[in-house]
């Protein structure tokens, strides 16, 4: 059973100040709670049904987190989700470490500026899906921790780190010839890049105002997905899967031929 | 200013039901509610703040629609939008008309079953965006006219014909050579796609299902995105639109060998 402060502890963690303050964050549902159990993610403590607990017994003890049993209607009652039948997990943030840069075996992904948490979510399932480890954020993106990421990145959060840091400092970093391809509404189209790089930065910009104008000047290429019909835009997840999924095409027909 | 009978009828429209009874829908924000004013689409009513009045007077004029003029406040109270400042139009549902079938010419989304109205809203910008005229819907998929729907196709409702129907019975009218390809996490990789068609069928399955056994017969191909990383799978509208694009992309290159 869950206790009044265990209840309201975990609704407070559904705002961003509390998990700030705390460190922790939450996994609700049954299989992103399975999948972070048999990761090395260091989780708090666990809150879930008999139902859960009888499944996934092994994964538990080999976590060796703290457990609390308890109803799905008590869960529901704390959890973000509409219904959550199965578990939560409190988890610990990580430190915030940068991984050595890898630009010349992997693509990276740069957000300016995403601010809704669902296209933040869907961003790192799509990166997960494509093979991409690291993401980076501009400080104005959206939390990675909020609920709505969690739930929405379908746990690929588990598999893609992700770092906030104004980008502008992040570029000066990465080597010289290190190409930045810009996703706009106009540029060269992605079906027929030349000479495609196999490495490198897709830049994709805010929902609403695009790439920044200061980070416009540090795109080597912009790049954009050919239109065939009169919508106006594509949501920027779909645009960066439509990105994604062309890059790689072209890198793994480059290495059939070479 | 609204009146209160006004309102609750507007309300009232939020439900299924009474859209059903009144054979109307919402349409709700400036952008969209612009667009609509300057289509053929037939609009019942439309209530908006001063600003908008002003700023699209030409456009209110030539629609020759019912005006009622109230505040911002009054249009988020009976908006599903977190908020509208905007405008609100009720607009009459079409006669279901079926198109004559053009598979010779043009590609048409058939959908299974697609529960989620932001899904369903975005499979239509993401078909208006690949110039995909034509999206059949077996009865179980989400209602085109919730007001989630609208509001995620992002005005491409006005361009995308919709319509409903058993999908056996309406693969049962497609010429017999009709290209009926079915997405599927293990299937032919789209990237590799030999003697690709340029026109048929792409039929996407539930979120959660997939393509139902009964329909599973009538695929005449099992296509896939190859995937680079970890994520099990991605959002069948993320799927839908790296599908289109590498369509679309190779009947492109045909047209330009042949």
């Amino acid at each position: 059973m869950l206790s009044k402060n265990q209840a309201k502890n975990l609704r407070a963690l559904h705002r961003k100040k509390a998990r700030r303050e705390q460190g922790l964050f939450l996994v609700e549902g049954e299989k992103v709670v399975a999948e972070l159990l048999a990761s090395s993610w260091q989780i708090d403590s666990l809150y879930a049904t008999p139902e859960f607990i009888g499944a996934y017994q092994g994964l538990i003890k080999q976590a060796g987190v703290v457990l609390v049993e308890c109803s799905a209607a008590e869960l529901t009652a704390v959890s973000t989700l509409v219904s959550n039948s199965a578990a939560l997990a409190l988890v610990k943030m990580p430190e915030p470490t940068l991984k050595p840069l890898d630009t010349e075996q992997a693509w990276i992904l740069a957000l300016d500026g995403i601010n809704d948490p669902g296209n933040l979510g869907s961003l790192l399932r799509i990166a997960d899906w494509y093979g991409i480890g690291q993401v980076v954020c501009s400080p104005m993106t959206a939390e990675v921790y909020n609920p709505k990421v969690i739930t929405a990145s379908k746990g690929s959060f588990l598999r893609v780190a992700v770092s906030y840091q104004p980008l502008g400092a992040f570029f000066n970093q990465l080597p010289a010839n290190t190409a930045i391809l810009g996703a706009y509404l106009e540029g060269e189209s992605i079906h027929q890049l030349k000479a495609s790089p196999s490495s490198g930065v897709i830049l994709l910009g805010s929902e609403a105002q695009g790439i920044s104008q200061e980070l416009a000047l540090r795109v080597t290429r912009k790049i954009t997905i050919p239109a065939f019909g009169a919508a106006e835009s594509l949501n920027v997840g779909v645009a960066a899967a439509v990105i994604c999924d062309n890059l790689k095409r072209l890198s793994t027909l480059k290495s059939y031929q070479s």
